[in-house]
C-alpha cells in the first residue's frame, strides 16, 4: 500500500462506516491482508428495485493474493451477507463460529458455492497465525450466539474489533469474556475499532433475561392462541419463546421460511433446548385448542411477503386470525418499516387480534451496548487510538466523544469514511490516502450494471410516468408515413384523456412536419423537437412533467 | 340519508378514520348538514408521485343544498388542506377562528379563489344558529393558536369534535376552558368525537413550556450561531424562540417560504410578539458577530427542498455551516421521514456544525394529548356515545379502551371507517350505512385522474423498468419493414448490455416473422407474442421483470 509506510499497520474499511450495513473491514501489514465481515446492506427507499447493496470489492481483488483470511465475528446479514458475491470474485478462506459457518453453509449451498468455499469453525481461544500477523477472539454478548470480538496481531500493535457487542450480564447464551478483553487491554492495545450503532442512546441496555421474563408474563396471562413474531436469527428469542411454552404447556408451531432453516439449525447446533414434541406441523394447529398453541413467525418488521404479513392480510393458506388471538411483536421496526409495521398491526387489529408490541411493554431489546457499554468496553481494552465502527456518521461522532470521555485524546480518534485509509505506527497514525470504495447494487442477476442514469430513469418513471412518441417517416419523400402514435404509462389514464392526447398528436405531427420540410436527416434534431415540443404542452395541461421517448422508425 | 331516521342525527367522516389525515366530518339532521374541518393528507411513499390525497367529495356535491357551513377546528394542514378543492366543487360558507381566516387567505388566494370564498371569523362564545341545529365552540390547547372543539346542537342530542387538543395547563397562549367543557357536559352530551393521534401514549403530554425551558437553556450556553428548525405553523414555538433572542440578545433572521409567511401572519394577528429590530433581513446575517444571530428555518422534518436541507447540502445560497453552528431540530420525526431527518443530521454534523435534536432534549412535544388528557377529556364531556376520531385503526381501538376506563359501555363506542354512518337516536345508536367515500389523488393540476392502474404502472416502472420494442410492418406483405428496435429505461444501461439487446431483438424477429407467415392481421396477436417472447427471455438473463410494451407501426 504506497501511502503506507512499511512499519505500519493499515485499517480501513469498505463499508460500515458512516452507514448501517456492509460492514467490511480490512488490517493489512505489508503483504498480510485479514478481512473482518463481509456485510451485505438493505437499500434505501431511493435505490428503486435493488435488492441488496454490497462494496465495492476492487482493493480486494487487486490485492487478493495478501489477503489471508475473512475472520467473521458473528452471523448477521450485515456482516455475512456479503460472502456469496466476494467468493464469486476471490475465493478467501473464511474463518467463523459454529453458528455464523451453520449460516453460512445454507447461504452457501444457495449460491451454488459451498462446494469450493474454505470454511473453517473456530474455537475462542484459537489463535490463527500468519507469517507476520495473527489472529485471536474474545467472546461478546449480542443478539445471536457466537458473537466475538477479533484481536488482530501485527508489528506495530494489536488492532481490536469488538464487531457488533453488548454487555449482558444476565444473558440467555454464554456471558461476555471480560476477563479476557482485560487481558487484552493489559497487553497493550493500538487501536480499538468499536460497534457505534446505539452511541446515542445513554445508559446500559436491557438484557435479554428481561425480555425472557415479559415473554413468561404473557404466556401466563393470555388465554387464546398466541403468534409470536421476530428476528428469525435471534436464536435466544426463539430459545426464550420456547422456554416458556414448554412452561405453559403450548406447543410450537413455526412459519416462515428463515424462521424454520434457523430452528433447524439452532437445533442441530445445540443453541435451541427443546423436549422431545415442544415442534408441531403447521397443519396440526387447527386441530388443538387455542391455549396448547404458539405460533412463531417471521414478519416482525412488515415484510410484505413474511409470514405474519400474509396472515395480517389474511391470505396465509393455514393460519386465519380468530377473535381470542394475540400478536407479539418482539422487535423495534428499524427506520424505514415504521409505516409497514404499523399497517399490519392496524390490519391485524381489524381481523379480530390483540396486538402487544411498542417499547414499553419490554418485549424486545437492542442487540447493541448503550453508551456506558461502550465507555466499557474503552476502558476494558485500553487503546491508544479509537476509531468508531458501524453506523452513520452522527453516530461515529457521538461515540468518539464518549472516548474522549474516557480519557482517549481527540487527536486520536478517527472519525473515517469508507476507503479512507488509517497508517498507523506504533506511535503514530493518520489517515494516509484513499483506496476505491462505493456501493455496488445488486439487482435479480445483475451486480453492479444498475448505475446512476438506470436509478434517476426510475425515479422520473415512478413520480412523473413515461410518454413516448413514435413516428415512421419515410426518409425518401421527407414525409411521416404513419403516426405520430402517444402511448403513457403511469403519466394519465389514457382512457379518461383522449382529448388531450389527440390535441399532443396534432401538435406534433405539425411539428414533425415542418421540421420535415427542412428535409433534415438528422434523427436527434426530429426527436428533440418532439421532445421540445409535447414537454411543455404536458406540463401546461398537467403540471406533470413525465419522461418523453421520442421514437422514429425509418421506412 | 336514506338509512337514518327522521329523529336521529346521522355522524359520519370522509377522511381522518383509520389514517391520519382529510380530516373531513359531518353532522347531518334531516337537510341541514355541518361539515367539520377539509383536510388534506399527505401521501405515503407507494402513492408514486401522488402531491396530496383529499377524499371523495361525492355526498357533499349531491348535498351541498343541505350544508349550512364548514366549521374548522384550527389551522393545520390535515384540517384545512382541502378547503381549496372543496370550494372548486361546492362554495359552502367557512366559520373559523382568527389565525385559520389568517392562514386560508393566504391559501385561497394561491388558488385564485379568495373573492368567491365566504369566510367567517369566528369568536369561542359565537353560536351560530340554523333552523334545526345550532354550532358554538370552546377553546383547546393545541400546536396552533385559535384551536376550538365544536358543538353541534341537534334535536336528539348535542354532539362534540373535540379538533386536535391537549391539555396544557402552563400554555404559551390561552389556556384551554375547561369550565366551558364541564358546562357542555353538564348540559348533557350524546355523542363525543374525540382525538385519537396519542391514545398509545401513556400519561399526559409535555407542556410546552417546557420546551420553551430548554430553548432558554439552549440560548445561554450556546456561543456560536443558532440554526433553529421546527414546523412553520407551531406560532407558539416560534414565540418562545423569539422571546429567548430577545432575552439572550441575539437577532432572528427567517428563512423558508412557510415560515416567513407564518411569522408574518403571527406578527399582524398579535400571537407572536417582537420589539423592533427583532427580525433580520437575510443578507445583514453574515455581516454580525455569529453569537448576535439566530436563524429560524424551515426543514426539520428533512424535506429536501427547504430551508435546512439546502443548508445542509451546502446548496443554500445565503447560508453555509460554520464551526462553532449548533442546529436545532425543534421536532420529532413523523413516520416516514425519520430516514431523511437521520441524513439532514449527519450531513450537517459532517459539515461541522453541533446537532441538537431528538426526544432525550425536551426540545419538543407533541400537540396531542396523551392517555390521561383523554380520560380528562372523557369525564369533562361524560357523552353517552363516543367515537374516536383522528387516528390509525389501532389507535382508535385503543382509545375506545380509555373511553370503557371512563365508564363509557362498550356498547356505545363506535370505532368507524371513513364513510360509515352513525345514526344518534335520543337513546338509541348504531352504524346505520355507508356512503360513498374514498381517496382522490392530486398529482399536478390533476385531481382525480391518477388511479390505481396508473399507480400500479408507476410501480413496476419504478422497481423494474422498462423495456420498448418498435417495429414497423408492411401489412399488405405481412412483413417486417423496420425493426425491432429494442429501447429500455430504468432496466438496464444499454450501452453496456448491447449482447443482451441484440440476442433480444433476434429472438423478437424470428418469433414476429413467423407470426406473419400466418397472414395475421390481429395486432394484439402480434403485441401478445412479442412480450411472450421477450419476457422469459429477459428474466432468464437479469432475474427482473421489466414492463414490456410492444408498438406495432403499420405502414
Amino acid at each position: 500500500m504506497k501511502f503506507v509506510k512499511n512499519d505500519q499497520t493499515a485499517v480501513f474499511a469498505l463499508g460500515g462506516l458512516g452507514e448501517i450495513g456492509k460492514n467490511t473491514y480490512a488490517v493489512q501489514f505489508q503483504d498480510e491482508i485479514i478481512l473482518i465481515d463481509a456485510g451485505i446492506k438493505f437499500p434505501e427507499d431511493e435505490l428503486l428495485g435493488i435488492d441488496y447493496v454490497i462494496p465495492d470489492y476492487t482493493y480486494l481483488v487487486q490485492n487478493q493474493d495478501k489477503i489471508k483470511g475473512l475472520f467473521i465475528t458473528h452471523g448477521h446479514e450485515d456482516h455475512i451477507g456479503g460472502i456469496p458475491y466476494l467468493l464469486r470474485e476471490i475465493n478467501v478462506p473464511i474463518y467463523a463460529g459454529k453458528l455464523a459457518i451453520g449460516l453460512l453453509t445454507n447461504k452457501l449451498e444457495e449460491h451454488g458455492l459451498l462446494r469450493t468455499a474454505k470454511l473453517n469453525t473456530i474455537q475462542e481461544d484459537d489463535v490463527i497465525k500468519f507469517r507476520k500477523t495473527a489472529v485471536s477472539f474474545f467472546r461478546t454478548t449480542h443478539s445471536i450466539p457466537d458473537a466475538f470480538g477479533v484481536v488482530v496481531k501485527t508489528p506495530p500493535g494489536n488492532i481490536v474489533h469488538t464487531g457488533d457487542f453488548k454487555f449482558d450480564f444476565t444473558p440467555v447464551g454464554e456471558p461476555a469474556d471480560l476477563a479476557k478483553m482485560a487481558e487484552i487491554g493489559s497487553e497493550g492495545v493500538l487501536a480499538l475499532l468499536s460497534d457505534s450503532t446505539n452511541s446515542e442512546v445513554p445508559g446500559f441496555t436491557k438484557s435479554e433475561r428481561v425480555v425472557g421474563q415479559s415473554i413468561q408474563d404473557i404466556f401466563s396471562r393470555v388465554d387464546g392462541r398466541l403468534i409470536f413474531a421476530t428476528f428469525a436469527s435471534n436464536i435466544y428469542r426463539l430459545q426464550q419463546v420456547v422456554e416458556a411454552a414448554v412452561k405453559f404447556n403450548r406447543k410450537v408451531a413455526v412459519f416462515g421460511r428463515s424462521m424454520e432453516n434457523n430452528i433447524k439449525i439452532g437445533q442441530e447446533l445445540g443453541y435451541i433446548h427443546a423436549p422431545k414434541g415442544t415442534f408441531i406441523d403447521a397443519h396440526q394447529i387447527n386441530k388443538m385448542p387455542a391455549h396448547e398453541v404458539v405460533i412463531l413467525c417471521t414478519g416482525s418488521q412488515g415484510e410484505p411477503m413474511a409470514a405474519l404479513s400474509r396472515i395480517a392480510n389474511g391470505t396465509h393458506r393455514q393460519i386465519q386470525i380468530i377473535p381470542g388471538d394475540t400478536v407479539v411483536f418482539s422487535s423495534s421496526p428499524i427506520p424505514g418499516n415504521t409505516i409497514s409495521v404499523s399497517r399490519t398491526i392496524n390490519k391485524l387489529y381489524r381481523a379480530g387480534a390483540d396486538v402487544i408490541h411498542g417499547s414499553l411493554s419490554d418485549i424486545h431489546t437492542s442487540g447493541h451496548g448503550s453508551q456506558d457499554e461502550m465507555k466499557l468496553m474503552l476502558r476494558l481494552i485500553r487503546p491508544k487510538y479509537f476509531m468508531p465502527i458501524h453506523g452513520e456518521y452522527r453516530m461515529l461522532k457521538e461515540h468518539t466523544k464518549l472516548a474522549q470521555d474516557c480519557d482517549i485524546d481527540p487527536s486520536n480518534c478517527f472519525v473515517m469514511d469508507n476507503g479512507d485509509v488509517l497508517a498507523l505506527g506504533n506511535d503514530n497514525a493518520s489517515i494516509a490516502g484513499k483506496i476505491p470504495s462505493g456501493s455496488v447494487y445488486v439487482d435479480g442477476s445483475g451486480i453492479g450494471d444498475i448505475g446512476n442514469i438506470v436509478l434517476r430513469d426510475r425515479r422520473i418513471l415512478s413520480e412523473e410516468g413515461l410518454v413516448i412518441v413514435v413516428v415512421s417517416i419515410n426518409m425518401k419523400e421527407f414525409k411521416i408515413a404513419s403516426g405520430p402514435d402517444i402511448i403513457s404509462r403511469g403519466f394519465v389514464y389514457m382512457r379518461e384523456s383522449e382529448d388531450l392526447i389527440k390535441e399532443a398528436q396534432k401538435l406534433v405531427s405539425s411539428h414533425v412536419e415542418k421540421i420535415m420540410e427542412r428535409r433534415t436527416t438528422q434523427w436527434s434534431e426530429i426527436k428533440n423537437e418532439i421532445t421540445d415540443t409535447i414537454a411543455p404542452f404536458l406540463f401546461e395541461k398537467t403540471k406533470r412533467r413525465p419522461m418523453i421517448l421520442p421514437i422514429i422508425m425509418e421506412v
